[in-house]
């Protein structure tokens, strides 16, 4: 039970009880109100009742404490001090408003109740007063509707037999009004018309809701801050509370306001505004007002709002008065408080007001919400201005909106309109508009066309490369956030949605009909993809392109100024390793060897790669590894020539072999021909490589356990890179790593293996002195439990998260699909796992791993390679956790780069 | 290096410097025949050079220190006065034989040099003495082959040049030399020959290795000394070491013995013999003996040897002269010793003995090896006779020849005779021999008609289930240790080889041929299988069964004292339950809640279940299921009430849907009929439910969490079937395990449900109280690294280290196949984690999670329902670990038993 504490904050004049600091006794709203009065800003007075009292509420088994009475009304008695009316006074009566204020907003709560204090007793003076009785009936009618739905319905639990809530109810007599006397508008009811209809209003609610409107200011006073209260244990807010994991005892507090109009007449307005342009973050006061109106219907957008100033008219709104040419006087006071607010809270501010009969009223401040690059502009501007250091400049942009620079996106105006027509995961961001085509052999014909294309697919494999690669966006229809064609859409940049399982796809028929819409699209019919939220959407939709602003790359040098954690790229081409280092990547943390089986120019060294799995002997699959050797120098050898001095990792062949068996009869008759075999010993093979569970089967290191030919020539390829590289003068900088590993011998095996190699490709060249780092990647739950032992052989690991997660889950993520669902909605997990690092179960390995491995070999580098490098919240585990640098797709890198420095600097306070 | 520490121990006479507890200073030989000098058995006099020489020998570069020189001159003195002669003596020499003396044998070691101190100097003094040239030249030319074989060839590691070592070359001298006389044995050769032998053997040697053949007994005695610890570091001693992880500076001893003669005429003899018999542990003195023979001679199976006694003649023995009549004196002597040896050591011994002239000699002792019965047979007489106690008589029986006495095996003598055809893994013990199937059809039909079959399958599913119960064992080509038919083979205690993958297998033509033999083989045709060895033999080779011992029930009795685990059994039908009630089971483990859909009157439930599968919308799911609770119910029911007062864990259903949508195209048909669809809806949802890796897929808790109206039905049926019992006046214990979980918000989730229908239950049953117990598996790597949070929800952890196993190491057990043998040959893992936990990953988690568990919730109830829970080794870590109980197949309990109680007798000390 409070006794020693304040429980009621008073605000108004230049006095205020409470300050910004204090949102979580008074909420966001009372706590910046009482900012706004500190710092001289004209603030209609009031007070805020504190949360601790929506507590004491409801121990009190809902009801008031004399405490709170005494201070509600002392501070009431300043309230009308300040505002020279009385509250209830029958000749001028002062009018409020009554708002519910959390920590931060919080759906399913109480919002406003206006006009406290219209009743028998009051209306007669207040018309006098006024001389206006249409203002004080209209806002009577509303103070009624407001009221009988928030407190005495919603706030009370009941439920509307019939699904028709009081406010509906009301709402259709006022339609049935207008329609019998044929109106437009509200603005046509009469003032006699909104008296009576407000006697009818007021029986309806008894009739439907049992009691009476009430009819004193006092008890609808305290009757709005019960429903405030109550709210807060409303059904939708509780449910709110469950899934945010918001404790219930953080109740909200209550905000009661002196009321101003600025539906008073021609003198009278009301707007919104921000302190900077929030879509371009241009230095100029932005935004709109309407004369003679409420708030409401500023946002409610019934009429079309005016341009605040002539600096900001656009086409549309050229012919619109200003409020700068309308009011200069209110407006020049208005931008001189825009500068103050900005002065004092050294961000870009969201404010509203109210002009009543002349006189400016702030009615609320708080941080504005901006575009990715308005945040980049305004950071960059007031780091100029000298408003905000680096550190907090680093800070102003996040990660999302870095994201959103870097890749185009669907017009966000023109996506409002359009309806969705099909949901997926959002696998890769950035908008993409094209014809929809079914195969990757019809991507590439349409792309030969300069045709734009929207590839479908159940799920794609690496066969589908060059038509993923030829199309603009990707849609799928199984598949996670980790699926081939997520992971290799990500490292394009490319636009793409996976998991779209809503999508009745044939795709022999190359037909397709979405949930959304009553229709099937065949080849060639338009679609937009918005990546960054997953949607579908017929036809074709406008698209931005953000990411030209020159403030970028001066934006990105403070970064790294800040940043511990190195970055590294994933890069298995030169054209990915030129992009990465555009991008600002310092090194290549995963160059897959597989790659060069895949995509482009693939042909040549993919069927000497089958020849060796398809070799009968060990002089035959020796014979094809001979051959492939050359084509894996070359790959290899172009990017360490590329990286000169930056460190390149290079993975040994990681998938099971049977991937590269070809599943067509067409290519198996042609591998067939090549081979001098039958396809049916092809059939045999493919068979015999069959696995139940390939993630789990023969894959990384244990091929080259059992092929240690096969690891050789890979050793061999990068060491004799490296060492012609040597003669020609650079500096390559090759790291090995051994991928799928559980122990430590794996590492000592292979670790002897690949030193006889280089010795051989050493004394070949001699006196060239080839330099390594032999390492693994960690990505089987026993390796992480023995680092200690594999960092006896280790100079380096590399967390291959992906697979980390899966196992540590049990999560496939070809499969995760049928459940993640579930899974995200029941809210038995926060988030997905291949996106997001789990820091209770998979980061707690990662944790223990380095541990366990800096105890054997403290100087021993850590970095990641999985996915979660590109995810902000990840990269600020592993830089908390000590890594030494992580590795993400090229087009992440400076995502990661500014996460890196946001968690260093969040660290650091 | 060595200096103060004694170099040379004596033993001779009744003196001797070491004793038995000494062997890693002097080897198991040394250690054990100085035990026997000190309890005053007649030892020919000798000496042992410890362990340590042999590093200094190294360290000294392959040389001999003063003080191992003056101590070996010493010692030589003390054998030569024990003994009563002389080495090098020209008139009567002492000789010696020289053995080396590891910790444990050790392949790859010189074993033996016999008769050193023949030389030109010596022999004439010897055949004065023994006045047998032929004797002394044969003992001759035996030492010239050991000592230029392994003193002067492999010691010194030379590699004969054409494959032929110099012993090879030796030996075809002497038969050249048979062919020519005529000869058909070597006791044919005349003294004067072998005289001739000798010096023609001298000159190959000096040929062949480039050095004289020392003749002097000096140079010899340091020869062989220097030869024992040269092949200490021989190549395959080095690789057994590496292998075995026997440190390099252990090194060996070297035993210097004085030669005694079995062959010296009629009243010497030699023979070998243990204190009880080792086939049966009947207490009667067993062993075979050869007149006038040395002891190589017994061992080679040359000569038929004779039985020791009369008592233990058998039918091929009934005509052989015993030693017990023909030298009873010396017998008698022999049977004390005998005695005395068993009262000394408390253990069988297996004893080596020399009779020269009519004097019994003790040339080693050691504990004898023995059969699984006769392990048992003696551990029991030991106790009655109160030579051991309790504790021992526990220890006396290893797991592995429990396991022997619980399966009839093949018999070892007619394997032995027997070549193998195929080799795969051992599976499941026992011996099975039956004509081969190659369909479950024909498996049902064949026992119908009264015929023992083994089925031989690729691979065998669910739907095999009936057949291979039908078969007396189990033949697959691929699969690890913990595939199906292994793992359902163990639970029934059936024989089966799995993985056997140099099997060519024709399964639609009825034909396979297996990699030993050249035929092929067809339904019908005879094969065994020793399925604790993975071997297969063509035809029908004899069985033994040795369950049916009476003394098994009391040593069990005598086991459950000891052991501080619970012992429960994983078990799906009541028979199964009845089955390991009988073997002592205190519980179920591991109820499959699954099981009901596999197996014998398996159609009706398992069309309902996938008519749940295959519902189109909820309502038609509900009342499938509503069709599924009663067979689910009566299934549970029937195995609480057997198991009245026990705990029987229910596990919720565990593998992913598509495992119950039928795959052939007869069995989709007929579903179609029943469902009123069409085959191709089931292809469509089959197509849906398909997994690229449902290891890690939608199974589990996962599809509860998904479809919470199918969890309900089981829990409804658990309940219900408890409340029923409980009205019947029993006492049923039901606990419910949620498999599969990763996050402790699966389990809050799940016991909100299973709460909810325990409370509808119970009020429809009221007053009735149900009580149960409510807990997790513990089988995914996150599920052990959360237990904290798991424990606040979970009253039971049940490890499930099968699949905890194949996440951690990201080892697939279905594929596993393809690479176990290249990680167990090149010994990257110890052992197969399938069978054996992984302590030093796996093991850890399970550690770790019962330390988090118990952190959180004291009272947590640990134990582990994998395969694991059967295998000695592993039950030894749960029982370290603190476990409450493992749960294993109904034919692993006793193994179970015995190997907990032997874990608590070792921690104990």
């Amino acid at each position: 039970m409070l006794t020693e504490k304040k429980r009621v904050y008073r605000f108004g004049g230049k006095i205020a009880d409470g300050d910004a600091t204090m949102r979580e006794l008074l909420g966001g709203k009372g706590a910046n109100l009482a900012e706004m009065c500190k710092i001289g800003l004209p603030v209609p007075a009031g007070f805020t009742i504190t949360t601790e009292c929506c507590t004491e509420y409801y121990q009190l088994g809902g009801g008031f404490s004399e405490e709170l009475k005494r201070e509600v009304a002392e501070a009431l008695a300043f309230t009308e001090k300040t505002m020279g009316k009385k509250f209830g006074d029958p000749n001028d009566p002062l009018l409020l408003s009554c708002r519910s204020g959390a920590r931060s907003s919080m759906p399913g709560m109480m919002d406003t109740i206006l006009n406290i204090g219209l009743c028998s007793a009051t209306i007669p003076g207040m018309i006098k007063k006024t001389g206006n009785p249409r203002f004080v009936y209209d806002a009577y009618r509303r103070l009624i509707m407001m009221y009988s739905d928030v407190v005495m319905e919603k706030a009370e639990g009941i439920e509307p037999a019939d699904g028709q809530g009081i406010r509906q109810q009301l709402d259709r007599m006022m339609e049935d009004l207008k329609k019998a006397k044929g109106y437009e508008s509200d603005i046509d009811i009469t003032a006699e018309e909104l008296k009576t209809l407000s006697e009818q209003f007021k029986q309806k609610v008894k009739d439907v809701l049992g009691v009476d409107f009430p009819d004193s200011a006092e008890a609808q006073l305290w009757g709005s801050i019960g429903g405030v209260f109550k709210s807060w244990n409303g059904k939708r807010a509780i449910a709110y509370r469950r899934i945010e994991k918001i404790p219930d005892d953080w109740g909200t507090a209550v905000n009661v306001q002196s009321m101003v109009f600025g539906n008073m007449g021609e003198s009278s307005a009301t707007g919104v505004a921000f302190s900077r342009n929030p879509a371009t973050g241009e230095n100029k006061f932005y935004g709109e007002w309407l004369v003679n109106a409420q708030g409401e219907d500023v946002v409610a957008g019934i009429r079309t709002p005016n341009p605040l100033n002539e600096d900001t008219k656009t086409d549309q709104t050229r012919n619109l008065q200003s409020l700068e040419k309308a009011m200069p006087t209110v407006y020049a006071e208005l931008d001189e408080i825009r500068l103050k607010l900005e002065d004092h809270f050294h961000d870009m501010q969201d404010i509203e007001f109210t002009i009543q009969e002349g006189k400016l009223w702030m009615l609320q401040c708080r941080v504005g919400k901006r575009t990715g690059i308005a945040a980049l502009q305004m950071a960059m501007d007031m780091l100029g201005e000298g408003m905000i250091d680096e550190r907090t400049a680093v800070m102003r942009v996040s990660p999302a909106q870095l994201d959103e620079i870097l890749h185009p996106v669907l017009n966000p105006e023109s996506e409002k309109k359009a309806g969705a027509i099909a949901h997926g995961l959002p696998a890769s961001p950035g908008g993409a508009v094209g014809q929809i085509v079914f195969t990757p052999a019809d991507a590439m014909a349409f792309a030969a066309q300069n045709k734009k294309t929207i590839l479908i697919r159940e799920e794609t494999s690496p066969e589908d490369i060059e038509g993923m690669r030829a199309s603009t966006g990707i849609l799928t229809q199984r598949g996670g956030m980790t699926s081939h064609a997520a992971l290799v859409a990500r490292g394009w940049g490319k636009c793409c949605i996976v998991g779209c399982d809503g999508m009745h796809l044939d795709t022999a028929g190359k037909k397709v009909r979405f949930p959304g819409i009553d229709r099937v699209f065949t080849e060639g019919d338009y679609i937009s993809l918005n990546g960054s939220k997953g949607i579908v959407y017929e036809g074709q939709i406008d698209t931005i392109d953000a990411s030209e602003n020159p403030l970028f790359v001066r934006f990105m040098n403070i970064v790294d100024k800040y940043r511990r954690l190195g970055i590294r790229t994933n890069a298995d081409t030169p054209e990915d390793a030129v992009k990465a280092l555009q991008f600002g990547a310092e090194g290549i943390g995963l160059f897959r060897i597989e790659h060069m089986f895949y995509g482009r120019n693939s042909d040549v060294p993919l069927m000497k790669l089958r020849k060796i799995i398809l070799a009968d002997n060990e002089e035959e699959r020796k014979h094809a590894l001979d051959e492939l050797l050359p084509f894996m120098k070359a790959s290899i050898k172009s990017t360490l020539k590329i990286m000169d001095g930056k460190p390149v990792t290079f993975r040994l062949l990681d998938p099971p072999l049977h991937e590269f068996v070809p599943k067509s009869e067409e290519k198996k008759e042609e591998l067939a021909r090549e081979l001098g075999i039958k396809v049916s010993d092809i059939d045999l093979r493919s068979e015999q490589l069959h696995e139940s569970n390939p993630m789990m089967g023969h894959r990384g290191v244990r091929l080259h356990v059992s092929f240690p030919a096969i690891a050789k020539t890979q050793y061999r390829a990068i060491f004799e890179a490296a060492a012609e590289l040597l003669r020609e003068g650079l500096n390559p900088q090759p790291e090995i790593m051994i991928p799928v590993t559980v122990s430590a011998r794996e590492l000592t095996f292979q670790r002897a293996i690949c030193d006889l190699v280089k010795a051989e490709v050493a004394a070949a060249h001699y006196p060239i002195d080839i330099k390594y780092s032999f390492g693994t990647m960690i990505e089987t739950p026993r390796a992480a439990l023995t680092s200690d032992r594999m960092a006896r052989s280790a100079e380096f690991f590399s967390f291959g998260t992906n697979d980390l997660t899966q196992m540590t889950f049990g999560f496939s993520r070809d499969d995760v699909g049928t459940f993640m669902g579930d899974y995200l909605g029941n809210k038995i997990i926060d988030s997905d796992p291949f996106q997001t690092i789990d820091t209770k179960g998979v980061g707690k390995l990662v944790e223990y791993s380095v541990q366990g491995g800096r105890c054997k070999r403290p100087e021993l580098k850590c970095g990641i390679c999985g996915e979660h490098g590109g995810d902000p919240e990840s990269v600020k585990f592993f830089n908390k956790i000590g890594l030494d640098y992580v590795s993400c797709s090229p087009f992440r890198v400076p995502i990661a780069r500014l996460s890196a420095a946001q968690a260093a600097i969040e660290q650091e306070i």
